[in-house]
């Protein structure tokens, strides 16, 4: 059975964009919950600035209080050199940076040229290296953007190279607002792979347009092994109301064992988990396992039927 | 660019298990505007008792009363002789025969074991064959059973072959309750096509699970050109409350376009009809690509982005 490694984003990536604080406890509970789940690694939080992103303003805290459960990578999404700082503080097992392959997304979303990021991010690099934590980078609307188009893949295989050349351990290459299809993951896959073999590289789906999984199963068939989910499929992108977010986490895992990956996932410890996020978040959520069972899930033979199958 | 062939199904698939009728006219109406959207096939309606499926009682006016578009077959669902009857005097272009693959799920369903469904459907098969009219059998829980749970590759191809052998021009192999993952998929395709290339093979996906387009992918992969899909992925089954239903068409269509595939969907028009979808049935449905758009819709840079733009 081959391998396949899941990260899980819900309280990062799911959580800053909900409309409603989730308390402190809660947080650290969801983490310790997902912890025991099998995953390979857990995106706990963000070191920003509280004014930017208040959902996440107790960074520290929950940093501080998760149980750290030996096998699980513990990142959390830095920005800067100061929130780099603090993430070390925090023992963060690695750091995860973000820049958008589109200049027009990165000014919409960073307020700078990705030039000015790349410069940025460079500090943060050197400053995880100095506390001796592993750096990955992610690279937003990766497979397109949602105002420019097109991305072409040489963009991204040029910025990833950059980052590659100041000693990342991995990189997350991401379809930010659901705009991949799977011919285009197959390609990317196959080129990543070749210029970056000897890093860590996962692929970030979003189920906007409803071809989350089949960019899972195109990237699978191409050799790629990691893959960032969300519980419950939280998360999303503003430019699309009520439509899907991330990639949910359990259908991923449902689907790769399904087909006889082994994810290391303990699936029904996670539906059970994903079962209480509505009430965490107080809405409905995208993810389609939770509510229908795994396919193995049987129901009961209605009663009728026996009879019927008796004097049948 | 390989042409592939939908099918819409949501005037019977997806309405029969919708809890409130949904007028004659606008059922009319609905169908001629899908006739305009570039369809190989609709599936208007099922002869069945008013009784049994009372959605869908006014069969014979809505095939009497919807616009015939050349290039587009209708076809009807048909339980029986009667229906069967009742369907030519329709002058449908196809009759579509259902039966399951698992006994226990037949019997839930059609209240008979699969023998008698045989013995049954080949009188209607017999009928239509008199009525110069082409047959398609549709073959239920072919990827599994809820209730059974496993349904054998080789029992569906040994009914598919008795099938066939009738003279029917038209198999569709049905998950019909989401429980096919796409290796599976991969291998049920093959071996349909090895034995039965000769006719209309049509897959049937339901995403239940969330794994509808990545059997889709699948199954291209492997060949096959046909599918059957719902507007706003209506439909689904009763022992998955909250969860999707038949996979969507208009994510479907998106989906093999954007991989290039000639799908004959004229999808912004599509899209039209599809955004009317809840007002006719009165809730959300689970489509994803009506709500976010297609990839290639473009969001306007804001004015601070333009602004920063020049400026960088």
């Amino acid at each position: 059975m081959k391998r396949i490694f899941l990260n899980e984003v819900v309280t990062r990536d799911g959580f800053q964009i909900e409309p409603e604080f989730v308390p402190t406890d809660t947080k650290v509970a969801l983490v310790d919950a997902l912890s025991e789940c099998g995953y390979a690694k857990i995106e706990v939080t963000a070191f920003v600035s509280p004014k930017a992103i208040p959902m996440l303003r107790d960074a520290e805290e929950v940093m501080g209080r998760i149980r750290r459960v030996p096998g699980v990578e513990y990142t959390v999404l830095v920005p800067n050199v100061r929130g780099a700082e603090r993430a070390l503080e925090s023992k963060a097992d690695e750091l995860n940076l973000v820049m958008s392959v589109s200049e027009i997304h990165n000014l919409a979303n960073l307020r700078m040229t990705r030039d000015k990021s790349f410069a940025a991010l460079r500090e943060v690099v050197r400053t995880a290296q100095q506390g001796h934590t592993p750096v990955n980078v992610s690279l937003s609307t990766a497979f397109g953007c949602p105002m420019a188009g097109e991305v072409a893949q040489q963009d991204v295989i040029a910025w990833a190279e950059r980052y590659a050349e100041l000693g990342v351990r991995g990189l997350t290459i991401c379809d930010t607002t659901g705009m991949a299809h799977p011919g285009q993951v197959s390609r990317m896959a196959e080129a990543l792979q070749q210029r970056f073999g000897h890093l860590q590289l996962t692929l970030h789906f979003h189920n906007t347009r409803g071809m989350g999984l089949a960019n899972v199963l195109a990237a699978v068939q191409s050799g790629i092994e990691r893959f960032d989910g969300s519980l419950g499929g939280l998360g999303g992108c503003p430019y699309a109301p009520g439509a899907s977010g991330n990639i949910c986490s359990e259908d991923t895992a449902h689907m790769l064992q399904e087909m006889g990956y082994d994810t290391g996932i303990d699936l029904p410890r996670l539906l059970r988990v994903a079962r209480q996020l509505p009430s965490i978040v107080g809405h409905d959520v995208p993810g389609q396992v939770a509510k229908a069972g795994r396919s193995r899930d049987l129901h009961p033979v209605p009663a009728a039927v026996t009879e019927l199958l008796a004097s049948a």
